[in-house]
């Protein structure tokens, strides 16, 4: 139990990682998030998705190239892992963000997003295998 | 590798299965395909998390009770099993969605969402562990 408790310490860390890495515009730690190959998945901020590290990693450099400060205050952060073993391990969490609404101006707004991510116990460490985040707002007052 | 291939055909019918119950409005069918507890994560049509089976069963049923005529054709969807024995699946995909845009009259409105699942292999066959939809649409023209 208490092991159960310490890995998902080690899932939570990865997983901040990633919104730490997008704060700072990090490419190299996001690219130390993610697992090598084809089999990632990654859909930004309610868009398409985006399949395999590189190209992940691809997209991940435009969203940085074109943001300027970005803040997540992640809430309502759920962990799970698999049973059988607890090598997959699902984390999903309401991202809270504060950006900059201008580079010019000293403005800044905020959104909200939902995100969903699945990470994979390797040897070097807990790595993305996908992150899917989209956008709330108005659309939780609609019937569905 | 024959394995392999055939694995992916059965995780690709339970994943068909969810879009097959809520075409169908089969509340009993969507809840085979969910594992049991309190780890399953939904988002459905880039709504809020819902959290547990016994809480994404009753936004489904919310959701189907609300929904008259409703067609979906997934497209690009990819597949991929965790290096540990495949046990865990990740599948990706587009939602074309074809719907009722009212009951009274014959018309009918079209919309495309991204989806991304996980499913667990259990003994009774794979079983829905995530489920995380948002629509795409004009975002897609946006620098991010």
């Amino acid at each position: 139990m208490a092991d159960g408790v310490a890995a998902e310490a080690t899932v939570l860390a990865a997983h901040q990682g990633l919104y730490d890495a997008i704060e700072a515009g990090d490419l190299d730690l996001m690219r130390s998030l993610w697992l090598p190959g084809e089999a990632t998945v990654c859909v930004p901020f309610g868009g398409e998705p985006v399949r395999g590290t590189a190209a992940v990693l691809r997209a991940w450099a435009v969203i940085m190239a074109n943001t300027g400060y970005i803040q997540f205050i992640l809430t309502d952060v759920a962990v799970s892992r698999s049973a059988d073993g607890g090598g997959t391990a699902v984390v999903s969490c309401t991202e809270n963000v504060l950006s900059e609404a201008s580079p010019a101006a000293d403005s800044f707004i905020g959104g909200r997003a939902v995100a969903s991510s699945v990470l994979v116990r390797t040897a070097g460490g807990w790595r993305f295998w996908t992150h899917h985040s989209s956008p709330v707002g108005t659309s939780e007052d609609d019937d569905r």
